[in-house]
């Protein structure tokens, strides 16, 4: 999935070219490189597909020249995940209706990228067997209020040193205190958005929770006894460009998480800890990168600090930043436009963001 | 003369393109050509030289078209104002020894330009009439320790509502408490380092004062009687770079208010208050610019300020700025230089940019 805007990280991440595309890491690779490259030690380049929005079509083959263009799934509007996905699983299963799937973010970090790989395996291992919808939940270390939270439910198994609980609840982001009590309690860990199922499973779901959209992507048909089975139909040829802007325009937007995971009984989660961030803020990145000895994290070649200390600074190549006596800035040049707040304000950007969009347009946006 | 570099400027002004030759006000001319604006009104266009570093003639010429290469006296190397002034003093008296001469930088803020050229065309009529070393005092407004001062003695007489003291002694910039006694006072003014003198009485202070450079730019020959005349010549022809060249080789490098003012007993000062800076520091500028309801200085198009004051913002025209959670500090931002730095401590920008030029030489400098 790589057709999200990521407007909190603006000035980084813009509409025009958004985080995944980006080397925000400052590592020499994009998000989506770096996911791709963890997508390879798991499964052939071949079966790998990029769902994206069609006004990415361009930098995805750019930045991935490996894939061939009919691996790049072009949405031609925003509708969230679920539509997303069923738009996957309506190509796979042309090619494959027994496919097992992997529906991963492509703009999030993962530093223990062989810890990954085991519950991945274990994962797919796990969907193969079961009418599972399985979900990732990683290890909280901190009391994080911007992720999402899984309860664990009852063991069901242990494959590969990983342990499957089944669901209990899934959790909006926490207050503090509530973050402080989940974390205490050892049953709550953060959702990562990363999932495994068997196509057959998904498609049960979509079918059950979500039939408007498994009807758009699917198209229905009764069989002799009534009910409505989900195939696939030459009119309902998602490779038609015309075909696909209808299904999109009729189609709601809506997550997976609201649309199919909170309102299913097969949803199952495997214990995590390999290191994991979803990038969605500056402080997530700040939390996940070297930093100096004075706590500041710094993105960029040239960057000379003096009694300075917990800032995240990004600068591009090639720029020079001096910068004096801040404590706890976040302080971002991104050609064009230049970004210095206060940590803790973060979550004013989007604030700062809409209300440029009002004063400028969507030039800088 | 237009030949510093203005280095307390950075990353604004930098040695290639120094702050005279730049819109530091975002007023859309650059101090030069404002200095040259008001000059205009003083003497006619012909008679106005520039005394600059030889690698700044193309941007001379090219920001004040009216001019003739002529005008433009490229120094080969920077010895300070003095060997500055006698060369124009050398280019002047082969066209008029009768000359009366107005000599300014080129990179100071002039708010009340009436109230200047009324002090201007008193102290030239001043100097046409006595063997005066002529000097302007600004009144001061506040204890401002990045001045010097000079204290008044007694009233010579009073021009077009312009009075003059003789100038009892020059003082470096003061300490604080020192600049407050000043100020209360009555009796001190700043130095602005602009000066009138007939041609006649400059040139005799050079011969008293700083026989070396007279030396060097006028050549010098005994009278009848001994005494060391100066006049010009060919060999000595300071329109011939060779020339030139070794003139500036042989000086000492030493500034008017040093070699000449300091030491003469014919200097006389005309209290000013036509609103002067000398922008010679980011906190002159934000003491001379217009500033929004919560005291900051914005220098750009695009400048968003959320919960932040007293701040001084300079951005390059099409550069977005969102900065939030700032007091009191100094953010400027020169295509590929970023600074941030506590307006307090501006001081240190001259260690930052050594500091800068040692890791990564002259490119940024």
């Amino acid at each position: 999935m790589a057709g999200g805007i990521g407007s909190r990280f603006w000035p980084l991440s813009t509409t025009n070219v958004p985080k995944q595309f980006l080397d925000i890491l400052g590592v020499g690779k994009t998000l989506i490189q770096l996911t791709f490259e963890r997508m390879k030690k798991i499964c052939p380049v071949e079966n790998i597909y990029i769902v994206t929005n069609a006004q990415y079509e361009t930098v995805v083959l750019q930045q991935l020249p490996e894939l061939k263009a009919e691996q790049v799934l072009k949405e031609p509007m925003r509708k969230n995940t679920a539509p997303c996905i069923a738009y996957g699983n309506a190509v796979i299963k042309q090619r494959n209706p027994q496919a097992n799937i992997l529906v991963t973010p492509s703009d999030h970090l993962i530093l223990n990228e062989t810890a990954f790989a085991n519950v991945i395996n274990a994962g797919l291992k796990i969907v193969a067997e079961n009418d599972f919808l399985l979900t990732i939940g990683i290890k909280p270390s901190r009391p994080d209020t911007g992720y999402g939270y899984i309860q664990l439910g009852k063991q069901f198994d242990e494959v590969n040193n990983i342990i499957v609980n089944k669901v209990k609840t899934f959790t909006e982001k926490p207050e503090l205190e509530m973050a402080k009590i989940f974390l205490k309690s050892g049953d709550f860990f953060w959702n990562a958005g990363i999932f495994m199922w068997s196509l057959k499973s998904i498609d049960a779901a979509f079918k059950e929770h979500l039939p408007e959209v498994a009807t758009l992507f699917y198209d229905a048909e009764k069989d002799e006894k009534g009910n409505i089975i989900f195939a696939y139909k030459t009119e309902r040829d998602v490779s038609d460009t015309a075909t696909l802007n209808s299904i999109y325009a009729q189609s709601p937007s809506v997550s997976i998480d609201y649309g199919v995971m909170e309102k299913s009984n097969n949803v199952y989660v495997l214990q995590s800890d390999f290191g994991w961030s979803d990038l969605g803020t500056w402080g997530a990145l700040y939390e996940n990168t070297s930093k100096d000895y004075a706590e500041n994290a710094l993105i960029g070649h040239d960057i000379m600090m003096y009694d300075s200390k917990n800032c995240v600074v990004s600068m591009p190549a090639g720029k020079i930043a001096i910068i004096e006596g801040l404590d706890g800035y976040i302080v971002v040049d991104s050609s064009d436009k230049l970004l210095i707040c206060r940590r803790e304000d973060e979550q004013r950007i989007r604030q700062f963001v809409n209300e440029l969009k009002m004063k400028k347009g969507e030039a800088y946006v």
